[in-house]
């Protein structure tokens, strides 16, 4: 593709650097910040600037946050006993939209992939050994593995289990089986074999 | 959605701005920022400031350009009696991918458009008047309309055909038909039935 302008150009390079986002969605974007007002295209290019060099981890469950706790672990409204481990920030927002949780989360940063060179050591798995060993007030009583159900979370979750295995923790992962409001037939087989095997007993 | 990071919140709401892309990709796209170097962040931040305050229009065909006059007006290799009038830079781009037109362009930076409340003021088309009016050097011999085969791009059509019928200019629009490698059951009747009202006569 041709640019009518050099300037024009770099802005759809750099905008296509994004994920999900080709030439010409990055094309459409940059023109549509050409026919609004300069204050837009400044006001997104300073929150960004301003969000990158300001927003920090939690130094204890390692999600971003504005402030060197996060609001879950300043908070004295979450149960301390429970913790649940995630691949990301985005993984604490869904669960957070449940409202179905109230306890700590650990977020990991990644999980074990060797094709994409991720390794255990570039996790925040040393840091979680280091919650169960100075626990802050109560100690840890559960430990919930909520990774993807893939290869790599699987391989990450079979990693943490023996990792953890020393200490008096219960360790458990989010139910997998037939999603709510789906229907039988459109499940895949393996969901649904999964389905049937940890089916679950009326009471 | 409830985001861990004031920051973060106020970047995915700048983010959502930008046509087609919801709060959800919004976070996407933030968390990979989010992830990369702070140097990225800063060199698309500072490129689209730079884009949005540095890109002019061209003062004769309008399309965008880094100057006062765009490249295509200002070569000598391209044909100045032949303008192609389009909506904006994008059909531009369009038509100079298909390296069949060595022609003019003239944008016309919109179409009319009740229900969005774009009328003929609005659009460059008083200067296309004017071009035709005072041509540079060689006369305009004709004037292609290339506008979007929609109501609105049939009704701007009309319109500057009304608007340039005192010029001793042959005007033309882009040929409708089924697209090429397309297949003919698939064509929707109105294209399929312009198709054949307008066929060619093989010579």
């Amino acid at each position: 593709m041709e640019f009518p302008s050099k300037l024009i150009e770099d802005a759809v390079n750099e905008v296509s650097k994004l994920p999900g986002i080709g030439k010409k969605t990055a094309l459409r974007l940059v023109l549509h910040l050409l026919k609004r007002d300069e204050e837009q295209t400044k006001s997104l290019a300073e929150t960004l600037i301003a969000m990158r060099s300001k927003v920090k981890h939690c130094r204890k469950c390692h999600n971003l946050s504005d402030h060197d706790l996060c609001g879950i672990c300043a908070s004295h409204k979450r149960d301390r006993s429970l913790i649940c481990v995630v691949e990301d920030t985005r993984d604490v927002l869904a669960i957070e939209n449940t409202a179905q949780y109230k306890g700590m989360y650990h977020v990991l940063g990644g999980i074990i992939s060797p094709v994409e060179g991720v390794g255990p050591s570039d996790l925040k798995i040393e840091s979680l050994i280091d919650r169960l060993r100075h626990p802050d007030s109560d100690a840890v009583k559960e430990i919930i593995l909520a990774l993807s159900p893939t290869m790599e979370g699987d391989t990450t979750a079979f990693y943490l289990q023996k990792k953890l295995k020393g200490f008096s923790v219960k360790i458990s992962t989010i139910a997998r089986g037939v999603p709510i409001g789906g229907d039988l037939e459109y499940a895949d087989e393996v969901t649904l074999g999964r389905s049937i095997l940890s089916r679950i007993t009326y009471e």
